[in-house]
Parts: C-alpha cells; sequence; structure tokens
C-alpha cells in the first residue's frame, strides 16, 4: 500500500476534475449509479461476507444493521446519489466581482478544494456519498473507511473506478486506502503536499486524533453536547413538545438533546411536568443537586463528566439554574458549540440569548434536531462542522469548495 | 509567564467582545490612538533600546531599520490605525436568510472567530496593526512578537492596555507573551481550548513550525514563489513592464516575481530584450539551459532548487517552455499558490490559464504586485493565505470572521 502514490495519482486527477464542466461530473455521477444498479449482486454479496464476519467477531445487532447494505438499502443509496446530479453546481460561480480604481478587474471564482482525505467508520454508504459529494464539486477524494466495511467498500470502489474510466474520467479521482493498518491514517494526515482539507467522520477519538496529528487542515465536527434553556416566560407545553423532539426521536444522533437547563423560577413547576412527559418515553432524567432536589426518585443523580458528554441515548442531564446568565456559563463550558437553543417568550432575552451564544447553530423555540443539512435546505450534507474556520453546521456542496482571485488587466502594473 | 491563564483570559475577553457594538469598539480604536499619542515618547525611547541592542548584536542596517519606531513611524501607524476606525466593521451581518418549507426562519450571522493568535517577527508596527484589526472584528488576541522589538512591543501593549481599559473594554482582549522563550511558541499551538485561529507572520521555518505542531487551525500564507508565463502572443514591451514591475519595484515582498516562463517560440527574440530591459535595474537572471543558451552571458546558471525559491532579491528565475501544458506543469510543481499570471493577447489561452492554475491569484495581463489587501480594496490586511480553506489571497476584516447559523421557530419540531 503506497499511500504516497495514492495522494500524487489523486492530486493529478483533481486538476482534470478541476476543469470538468457540470454536464461531464453529471454524466459521471450517472454512469455510477447505472453501475451500481449492474453490480447489485456482487455489492450485496460482499457486504454478506462483511456481515458474517461481523457476526463471527461477536458486534452487536446495532452495529451489525449499521453494516448491513442490501438490496433495499442499495436502491435507496443510489436514488440519493441521483438527487445530487439534481443538485446545483457550485463550481465556476465569481463573485463579489468588481473594476477597482487601479483598472484591475477582479473577481472571485469558486473552485474544488482538490483533494479531500475522508476517515470514517462502520456504515458503507457513506463511501458511495462522500466520493459523489466530492466528484460534484470537482474534487478527488481518498476514503478510509472502518474495517467491518472493507470489502463492501472495495467493491463499491471498484465499481466506482470503473464507471469513472468508462465516463472518461480518471479512476484515481477516487481512491481507497485498503489496508486495515491504523499507521496509514497516520501517515495520511501528514501528506499535505497532497491532501488538501481531511474530514474524519467518526468518534471523539478520531477528532482529536485528526486534530493532534494532522499537517492538512482537519472539519472537526460530529461531536454534539446540545442545550437547551426554559427561560421562565417559556410556554411550558410547546416547550415540552421541542424537548421530547431533540431527545426521543433520534437520540443517537449529534444534534439530540443532552442537557434541559431550567430557570429555577419555574423549575418546581415545570420539572414534574417534563418528568411526567418524558420517564413514559422511557427517558432517563439525570439532575443535579437542584435538580434532583425537585425530581425524587424521578430523575437519577449527576456523576462528575455527565454534564460534558454526548448521552446518544434516552438520557437527558437536568440543571436548575438561576437565570440567563448562569445558562450562557454553563452553555460555554459545557457545549461542543454545535447546537444550543432557548425556550422563551421573551424578546429581550432570546436576542441575548442568540448574541452571546456561540455555537454554529443558534434556536430559538425550535428542537436541535434541525441542524442538519438536508432540513438547512442545502440539499446533501457531507459532515457537520464545530470549528470555526472555513465552514461551521452543516456542511454542503459550497463547503466543499474555495474559491481563486481572478485579476485581469490591459498591460497593468501596480503604480 | 502562564500561557494557560493568558488564554483563558483571552476566551473570556472575547465573550465580552463578540457583544460590544461598533460605536464601542470604535471608540476603543480611538481611546487607543490617543493613548500612542500620548506616550509617544515612552515609545520612542524603548525603541532606542531595542535599536541599540540590535547594533550590539550586530544585526543589518537593513534589519534595524525594520525595527526602527520613531516618531515618523509611530505617527504614520496612528493613522493607519484611524483608518482601520473608517472601515466597516463586518460583524453583526446576516446573510443567506431564509424561511424553510420546515416553518424554520434560518440566517447566518457574522459574527467573531474569538480568540486569535499571531506570532511575527521583527517589524513593531504589527504589534499595532493586528491588535486594532482583531480589535475591529471582536476577536481577542495573543501576540508573539519577535526578541529583537520585544521592549517595543511590550511598551506598545502597555498602551494598548490601559487604553482599553478606560475604554471599558477588557484589558485582556490585547495580550503579549512577554518571554523570549521559544517553547512558548509550541505551547500556544496547543491552546485549542481558548485559542480559535493561529497566523503565522514569518519565514517559512516558522510556517512550517505552525503547520506541523498546532491542534489549532492555522493559516497558512505570505510565502510567494510567483510566476509569470510570456505566451506567444503577448505584446512584448508592454510584457517587459509588467515584469519590470513585478520583478524591481519591491523585490523583498512575498507578491514579487520569482520565476518568467517563456513560450519557446518566442525566446530567441525575446529574451535579448528582457535582458536589455532588466540588467540596467541590476537585476540577475538565473537560467535553465535552455534560457542560458540563449542568453549567454547575460544569465546565470541556474542551479538545483533555483525554481522553488522565494528569491526575495532582485534575483529572477528564467525557463524556456515548450508551450502552454509545460507552463501549467511548471507551475503546478514550484508554485506557492500565491499569484501567477499569463501574458497574452489570445483569448482562449488565457482562459485557459485561469482554469488550470489553482494559486491564491490568478492574473492575466497584470503584475502579481496586485496581491495585496490595499490594492484588491480590501481596506486593510491581516496576511495573505496560500492555504485552501477559511479564506484565500489577501485577508481583510471580513476573514477575521466566521458565522452562526440562527434558527427561529414558533416552537417548532422536525417532522
Amino acid at each position: 500500500m503506497d499511500l504516497q502514490a495514492i495522494g500524487k495519482l489523486a492530486k493529478e486527477a483533481s486538476y482534470e476534475l478541476a476543469i470538468a464542466d457540470s454536464k461531464q461530473k453529471n454524466a459521471a455521477l450517472e454512469t455510477i449509479a447505472l453501475a451500481l444498479e449492474a453490480n447489485e449482486s456482487e455489492i450485496v454479496a460482499a457486504n454478506k461476507q462483511d456481515i458474517q464476519a461481523g457476526i463471527d467477531a461477536g458486534l452487536t445487532d446495532a452495529l451489525l444493521d449499521r453494516l448491513l447494505l442490501d438490496e433495499t438499502r442499495l436502491a435507496g443509496i443510489i436514488a440519493d446519489l441521483r438527487s445530487v446530479i439534481n443538485l446545483a453546481d457550485p463550481v465556476g460561480e465569481e463573485f463579489d466581482s468588481k473594476l477597482l480604481e487601479n483598472g484591475l478587474k477582479l473577481s472571485k471564482r469558486r473552485v474544488p478544494v482538490g483533494v479531500i482525505g475522508v476517515i470514517y467508520e462502520a456504515r458503507p454508504n457513506v463511501t458511495i456519498d462522500i466520493a459523489a459529494l466530492c466528484l460534484k464539486t470537482g474534487n478527488a477524494s481518498i476514503l478510509r473507511g472502518g474495517k467491518e466495511t472493507i470489502r463492501s467498500n472495495m467493491v463499491l470502489v471498484k465499481v466506482i473506478q470503473s464507471a469513472l474510466q468508462k465516463a472518461g474520467l480518471p479512476k484515481t479521482a477516487v481512491q481507497y486506502i485498503e489496508s486495515t493498518d491504523r499507521a496509514l491514517v497516520g501517515e495520511l494526515l501528514k501528506m499535505d503536499q497532497y491532501v488538501d482539507m481531511i474530514i474524519p467522520r467518526g468518534n471523539a477519538g478520531l477528532q482529536l486524533f485528526c486534530k493532534e496529528n494532522s499537517t492538512i487542515p482537519v472539519i472537526i465536527g460530529g461531536i454534539g453536547i446540545c442545550h437547551l434553556f426554559v427561560e421562565q416566560s417559556a410556554d411550558f407545553d410547546k416547550a415540552l413538545a421541542i424537548i421530547e423532539n431533540a431527545k426521543v426521536q433520534r437520540p443517537s444522533v449529534c444534534n439530540a438533546l443532552d442537557t434541559l437547563l431550567v430557570d429555577e423560577k419555574i423549575a418546581a413547576e415545570f420539572l414534574p411536568k417534563l418528568a411526567a412527559h418524558l420517564l413514559p418515553l422511557a427517558v432517563t432524567l439525570v439532575g443535579e443537586s437542584k435538580a434532583k432536589a425537585i425530581l425524587g426518585d424521578k430523575a437519577t443523580v449527576a456523576q462528575e463528566g455527565d454534564f460534558s458528554r454526548e448521552w446518544l441515548s434516552l438520557h437527558l442531564g437536568v440543571k436548575v439554574v438561576t437565570g440567563l446568565n448562569e445558562a450562557l456559563a454553563h452553555i460555554r463550558e459545557h457545549s461542543s458549540e454545535h447546537s444550543d437553543g432557548i425556550l422563551t417568550n421573551d424578546f429581550t432575552v432570546a436576542n441575548k440569548f442568540i448574541n452571546a451564544v456561540n455555537s454554529a447553530a443558534v434556536y430559538v423555540n425550535a428542537s436541535t434536531r434541525f441542524t442538519d443539512g438536508s432540513q438547512f435546505g442545502l440539499g446533501a450534507e457531507v459532515a457537520v462542522s464545530t470549528q470555526k474556520l472555513h465552514a461551521r453546521g452543516p456542511m454542503g456542496l459550497q463547503e466543499l469548495t474555495t474559491y481563486k482571485w481572478i485579476g485581469i488587466g490591459d498591460y497593468l502594473v501596480r503604480g
């Protein structure tokens, strides 16, 4: 496995992709869709081997379900691929154009980033998703999936590559690191001469490893320690509906609610309603001392670190705060700056909250569950960034691009 | 020197700055301008100590000149500071606003990045420039200047801090790492819990050190290996004027020309004119074999690595290429992706060049010297980025900001 050679080929492919027009890129995506349909049985058979290996290794049913790629799921992935074809191509857009006093005609043109390295876990749909979104935006990609789906991924990439060749684009535009040797991730993160951007899609450990070891810019994200603050003026019943939605609809995802902060002026009245609403939905309330005192045996006692964890389960941290300022201080200390919101009818307090909270998505009277590329109308989602630079929150196609300045003169010198 | 304490104070100050309005920030900047005027003699005296220490250490006259901060230069810096006051504040702008089908009122709001760490060398004007640009955009800054100007910088920061306090903003909004211990730079680069962005303003060694050691996103930039390609259809006289401007006007800066690529179809005619034009201006032509063969004793022989260096002097690499494709290949291999241009009268070739060259600034019939914040009409320049993410090319105030998504609903849940 010569990773340097993969990087060099990817960089060369990126030059070709950068000048491919939308029609050509869309034709390649359609060729891939057709090839996936034509190779359905081989793909499903490879996935069956992954599943069997997973059963032999004693993986949980939940994880096995994430690995599964049957005919129905493959059809869904192919449908998603075709919807990417229908999205507008952001590449080539010119913006901020101006004729400067010095005579220079200046504009910014949106261009692909170049080569994108993506490190991800279990689910094989990510392989096709990411390859397609990168191709659509003229980027070459180097993929590194989890070892549990290596057989599925290798067949998928083989199908994608031969389709690319058929469509007249370099097959090295999508490459896969076939070895499961973890040292290769470390090597990929240092290949800044070839790779322009790293997207780690995985747990906090992977994010940290990338942050600490990469010489390539990394998009940190996907970890959501999300808060809602129930301010004293909130409508209780409507607030409960939002809390239920944020916590219960899909507890295993990053935009699910982790901590509820409740104004002490309403805590005695609101918390029993909260328990009555959520306990029948199998939610476990985890209270700090003041909340626990009100909730009694309806809540467990919060342990050290409970307010700094992403639950990914039906647990909900509950804390009573003295008001807006303590809520803001708690959010600053514990939020992963993914999605945080306030439930209130007070316009002034709502604006203070919006101004002071510095998360990628800040909500007033809406569920944290909205932080999602398709909910935000981006059409697709590559990742959810929780860092400050380049992109914040759901990243769509545009966030896989950068710009270059184009200056045109009539043989113009600087005075 | 407790760097962690500095980081924590900076983060706390950033919360206050983020909600300060433009009027308050501008008033603070004017207070700083007045304080610099009032403390002119103390500042100039501290700088005299730096200069004396530099003389004792045997610094070159050129470097001593860079360190110098006399009354005239200080007045210039204060004038620049007042022009920052007059720039529009990008913070608070809302954009991409939309009402989504799901009922969510969504917009992006431009907000400060947070805490910015800046590592720079000799010139003391950078201390005031950067502090002012960060304050204007609501960012706290942690500054680390070169040891040659430590006395000047410490007085400047003391003046800035007491002016901040007078203006009602936290004095910890601008902090300076007073020790010259280099290990502290390494420690700063790991403080990702407090610092959101690192801007290294210095040589390639500093850039590399930051890239390899930072867990904080770094803005790599300021290294320009810049190219011009003289295509066969170019107007010779006008081309020579641009080449002179790009090479001779200010050879020590990053947007100066380093390598001239000449189409072989015109080389025999053009290169003698080039030599006749540039040699009287003290330019040394450094030719690869084909160029040297034509230029004879008008050029020295290019050595290994000469086409991969930023000259920062009156040297100019000259290479004869077979046409556009070889020019593009050379630029891809050697450019630092700062500023590259083509001189041509052929519209089709010009467009091919623009499409294929992936540098931060790509020019047609214009000098590379235009790559500059003030030339581009940005009003100020923090740095020139040569990386792909967040910002490319000259970075103005907007590039010191990020955005957050604001979602407002009427007690809205995700369906």
